[in-house]
């Protein structure tokens, strides 16, 4: 068992790295079949060390796997370089530098570090970069079609203006129907699933689009980034999914709550939010696994009240768990940065072959 | 002099409902060549009263005006009816009748009530409006065409997925070129434009696109639903605005800050933002009017600061200026509620247009 450092009673610690490697064995492949390495744009306009952290892992990622990496810097990025009356604005530039490689026809993904102005205006820009380059899954687009639980689209829906009006059925299994690619998922969220896969959390003897039926997960934070679109999927994969926010609780679920008769109406095709009125005690209580993406270091989930034997994942830059989370926890992931950054990589490939289709 | 009421070395207390009269007259007119009325479906989702208070003033509106207004009630807004144990949730169902009023021909216009979810679930509601039913104008499409100075779009740009590349040339007034409409713009914001038009901040002698040219406007808020735009449109019709958020104060002009030779260049086509070093208090000693819309009713704009003269305008629910504010300002507009529903029916007119025009 080479997962992690087990010891007796105590859960394993398991690193993203492996998990990780298993994905980069697999872009290795895809990407010896391409004719041209693809190009992925990270634009920085921030001096915030930690998105330029983000951005030399990004490259460093990349160039081991031979993508072709530029960092565009603009704004505040460029203040090292700049004397004290000449400095940048933190952002300036960032809008001009999306649209620049929108129509950059060589430019196959575009990533831009978070957060540059607030959520809402960084929400503005997330509508600003193509959907035929969002490697990071945060177009409008992308989300709709994972809470409407539409998995497979047309190459050419990437551009259309229509929104689709019918979740298609569930395929057998992940293969995509004829004219049909996978519809892009936001690489926090779609991470922390691979993860969940990894661990043995979704059951692969369940079909396709139910595997984590069976399963009552909490997910801390209701971001429209990480939380609310996490929560979605799991629920739209079968799970029971307690969302936590500062100032409620809901409930996502495909099951409806009053049982019928017609077979036909076995679950919803995508989840259902309902309000809760339970505490987060109680939920953690009842989960099987607990997701934790809280922006705040202070903000800790009390070892005391998690289920003996649960997974832990911790998604946030600090540690919301407590130091001693494996007392309790059967496995516990520190953080999953390494899976997302795949998963990006992944999806780059996808929204290459998907430009070449139209 | 029929504006309100004044005091010897007291400014005007200006009420909005002379400013929203004309355009309803203006609408009225416009309706009345109509060979049929268009239909608004209003869409109440919370138990919040201040929404349920603007649904009924919305539809005596419309009723007044002959426009066919539908308020479809969901979610919490219906659990008046309803016993304790069968209470909905806030929010419950918004997004599905949002999808219906998309796909039903009747509809023109689409208005929903908002806060729902708070900022970022609501953002992403507002895209869920089809663009061509969007009286509120907050798609991302209207946001992204205000910003970048884009005055006027073919109707078929409204479903097109290609975000214009081009800021067209300034028309010499705001007649649409031929095949053009005007774009969209978001309601509260274009209503405190047509208030300043109205107490002339905007000088018609001025060329169309430039008539706030050598006004100093501060924005107290940038919020991407009232402040930011506000803050670009009066930037892009040539004021000099300062934007004022809870950490930041920014300079939005279209001027550039270095003169350079070339008469090309006299100034940007669209505003570009700046950080400022001032500080509030600098901000309204130079600012001719001042608009402050902080959802805080403890906030309040201090009368000291103001220049002497200047013209006040309130946009947020609880009012932002001490009681005191006409013993500096010429002009204080307390709420501009009723010219902001006149924008919007004035947007339902032009989408219904629109619609026939594709």
């Amino acid at each position: 068992m080479s997962l992690g450092t087990p010891a007796i009673g105590k859960g394993l610690l398991l690193k993203a790295d492996t998990i990780a490697n298993t994905f980069r064995d697999e872009i290795q492949k895809s990407l010896a079949t391409r004719q041209k390495a693809p190009k992925l744009v990270g634009i920085l306009s921030t001096s915030q060390s930690p998105s330029r952290y983000y951005a030399e892992f990004t490259r460093k990622q990349c160039e081991e796997l031979g993508v072709n990496f530029v960092l565009k810097e603009t704004g505040a990025a460029l203040n090292k370089d700049r004397v004290a009356d000449d400095k940048l604005a933190e952002g300036e530039g960032v809008e001009e530098a999306i649209i620049e490689a929108n129509e950059d026809d060589s430019v196959d993904g575009i990533m831009v570090y978070y957060p540059i102005f607030g959520v809402q205006q960084d929400q503005y820009l997330q509508q600003v970069v193509s959907p035929l380059k969002d490697v990071e899954g945060l177009h409008f687009k992308f989300h709709y079609n994972l809470y409407h639980n539409i998995r497979f689209i047309e190459p050419k829906g990437l551009v259309s203006p229509v929104t689709p009006k019918d979740i298609p059925s569930q395929p057998a299994d992940d293969t995509p129907p004829p004219g049909t690619v996978k519809s892009i998922l936001p690489c926090t969220p779609l991470a922390i699933v691979k993860c969940l896969e990894h661990v043995g959390v979704y059951n692969k003897i369940l079909p396709y689009g139910d595997r984590a039926y069976g399963k009552t997960i909490t997910v801390i934070n209701r971001s429209e980034v990480v939380g609310r679109p996490l929560a979605a999927l799991l629920a739209n994969d079968g799970a029971r999914v307690f969302s936590v926010d500062i100032d409620s609780i809901q409930e996502y679920t495909k099951r409806p709550r009053v049982s019928t008769d017609s077979s036909s109406t076995r679950y919803h095709p995508r989840h259902i939010v309902h309000p809760s009125s339970l505490s987060l005690q109680e939920c953690l209580a009842l989960s099987d696994v607990v997701i934790s993406a809280v922006p705040n270091a202070e903000y800790k989930v009390k070892t005391e009240w998690l289920k003996d034997g649960c997974v832990a994942v911790n998604v946030a830059a600090e540690k919301n768990f407590e130091k001693d989370v494996r007392e309790k926890a059967s496995l516990y992931l520190p953080a999953v940065g390494r899976v997302t950054i795949m998963m990006l990589l992944r999806n780059l490939l996808r929204l290459q072959q998907c430009r070449e289709l139209l």
